[in-house]
């Protein structure tokens, strides 16, 4: 149990968790901190009142859905069809239309709608697919760290052994092969990673792609990307999809999501693509996991492609407001930059803040190593601030803490008023956790 | 490969499974059948022309969504929290709702709303969420067979053995006690059954509960009972919950579903009951599958509920149609009675129909020992009918067609005036497959 207190037990603390008959695979995991801190928030909020809480949380754009994508829901109501399954790998037309966006977008080759896409309950489901589908007990899957935190926790739920290829924060969490080289064995089925990351930011460049895709050829691997914020790079960074590149595009399963380019994050809507080989047998995990994503949601992408003019307009501002918001909370950390410590991030909504050693208290004193399970907590409930504890992310995540700039720009400057008071007094306690 | 051929190979031949990197565990499992069924009708229409086939195959009924729950759907797209995650283990107002339906409905005691249910996306992924909790690999699951086709797969895809309790079929398929006993070893973990049983149309009696309540509390198992169709029972038939049983409250997991009752398959919506010790772990890997179900799914439950005069008179409503459907289906199962022999569901609306073996063309020719795959496509292919082939629920499914009953009336009418055309073509054939 050791090991996953390290990545969680917060909200789990004092559950009573049975252990008579429940798995030592799932005795293993944790329920994401991500969704942990929300659990918490809401029941402080209970106790100190709705709305008082600010959260840099989960990862949603605070915008609500365009209202484009609201009609196009309320039409679908009149059609039968939305009662009932879709067809298992997801309704034909939406498998054509990511089959283009592929193609046109990501700039991957001859993509086939029907033998090669599978419509998910969310990018989350399309990733236990794609682990189900890789993993027998005791693989090990190399995970690309600091992680999304339930990429780890979906390889331990299928019963694998996770390896972490730690990315250089000094180089703007570079990825360095050598490192991928020193975690390989016979073991290793495959690797994950999040890209652009959740929580860093990264954007891996050409080169670094390049050589992912060798290292991945020459091991012969199976490469997963989550590739959930592809549309949202900042200062012309591009995004490239190692699926894109021939050499691997066999060995590549990408996962995709719907939730934050469209705004419809509680709809559960996400996608895989891989070739038949793969893809045929995650259709089976799919199928014994949730049969087929919500017809609803799934005709609400159809229209979200089909009106291109609506979705550009709407993509294009939430891609403004995450930029300008993304300088707003640098400069806001650069304010706090006594203790707080980071690297500004290429694409998604987060920064991976470093809680610095560097001291900077009146005495000089340094501040200690940080638990970022005790600080987030501290934070929450002192300057009523949801952060997400960095710990969660991997080994190199801990003395960390995940920022979400994705909320609204005035929420963001109430929690740095109160961030900042809340620093002084940290400050005057000497940094105690 | 030998065992799950036996259970599908029907849409899956041909295709082109890759085994390098994929998990053995995976390899083992096939796509229900249930679904191959759907996608190769689809195919065929493709040729034939839409609306050519008429479905006896999944089990969804005809009617449309109710009015009122649409208009609650409507009416979520105007909050913003519809465009978000909801708190991962449910929207609390919903979760306290099932309790309360839990306790006036089925005749638990003391739920917790907030401990002991979990908002899952559809019964399926909280039978998944179930599975893995309870299996580490080569554990036994006892399954009760003919069973939901889709429990076996995901007995196996979570590393698990399936051992099957078979249903005696004479008696109206009653479930023996001590064949429970014959397969119990010290791998055995839990026990699973669909009640009503989805293919059987099976009501467990207050004996047979009783005695399994017993067997379950002997052998320190977790039952886990499937109640998608607890409110569907025919002739004065009473639906007990296992859980409701003081003795076993703390080992069941109890799954049930929205889909049918409120007519709303297509959102993907569903709950698990069970003692907070097994919710919480369950909720872990609630979160590695799908983060939580649909918000404007969980949303349209919620209208369900709080509408007590709407939701009965629409699930009266179905229930009417769903009784006067079973009566004519049997009646046309009666003309067949050459080929067709099957036992009167008490719930649900399946029908598991032996292909007899009593013989009966002019010839005095028996008819050879059914493999229901072949039978089903040739079904499909010459008469358009879609039918499951009983192997996919179970060693003593082959030899059996399962039947739904769900569609139009006009429909079964018009599906058994094919059926009875093409029967006469069999005959013909001295029942060639």
């Amino acid at each position: 149990m050791k090991k996953n207190q390290s990545r969680s037990a917060i909200a789990t603390a004092g559950k009573k968790f049975r252990t008579k008959n429940i798995s030592k695979r799932v005795r293993k995991i944790v329920i994401s901190p991500i969704k942990e801190m929300s659990i918490l928030a809401d029941q402080l909020e209970e106790k100190i009142g709705k709305g008082k809480i600010i959260s840099f949380g989960q990862g949603i754009p605070y915008l609500d859905t365009p209202s484009y994508i609201k009609q196009a829901i309320k039409k679908s109501l009149n059609e039968k069809s939305t009662a009932s399954y879709t067809l298992e790998p997801g309704i034909t037309e939406l498998r054509q239309l990511i089959a283009k966006h592929l193609q046109n977008d990501k700039n991957i080759k001859n993509v086939l709608a029907k033998k090669e896409i599978m419509v998910s309950t969310g990018a989350q489901e399309a990733l236990a697919c794609a682990l189900a589908t890789v993993i027998d007990p005791d693989d090990e899957v190399l995970i690309v760290s600091p992680a999304f935190a339930s990429h780890i926790e979906q390889v331990i739920q299928f019963g694998g052994v996770p390896k972490f290829i730690l990315l250089d924060e000094k180089e703007g969490w570079a990825l360095d092969i050598k490192e991928c080289e020193k975690k390989i064995s016979r073991k290793t089925k495959a690797i994950i990673l999040s890209h652009p990351s959740n929580p860093t930011g990264k954007v891996l460049n050409k080169k670094e792609i390049s050589n992912l895709a060798k290292f991945v050829k020459k091991h012969n691997l199976i490469l997963i990307t989550d590739e959930t914020y592809d549309f949202l790079t900042y200062d012309k960074v591009e995004h490239i999809s190692p699926a894109s590149m021939p050499n691997i595009r066999d060995c590549v399963i990408l996962v995709g999501s719907f939730s934050k380019k469209y705004r419809v994050t509680g709809y559960r809507i996400g996608y895989a693509f891989a070739d038949e080989g793969i893809i045929d047998h995650m259709l089976k995990v799919h199928d014994a996991l949730t049969i087929c994503a919500p017809a609803i949601s799934q005709k609400a992408i159809i229209a979200a492609f089909k009106n291109k003019k609506e979705s550009s307009k709407s993509i294009a501002n939430l891609k403004k407001t995450m930029s300008s918001n993304r300088e707003l909370m640098c400069k806001e950390l650069d304010k706090l930059s006594d203790i707080f410590e980071y690297q500004k991030p290429m694409g998604a909504y987060y920064i991976l803040v470093k809680v610095s050693a560097k001291g900077g208290s009146a005495s000089g004193r340094k501040i200690p190593k940080i638990n970022s399970f005790k600080l987030s907590l501290k934070i929450l409930e002192e300057a009523h601030i949801i952060t997400i504890p960095g710990a969660a992310f991997g080994p190199n995540g801990e003395g960390h803490l995940r920022f979400s700039f994705a909320g609204e720009t005035k929420d963001i400057k109430k929690g740095f008023q109160c961030l900042q008071k809340w620093a002084k007094q940290w400050k005057k306690e000497n940094y105690k956790l």
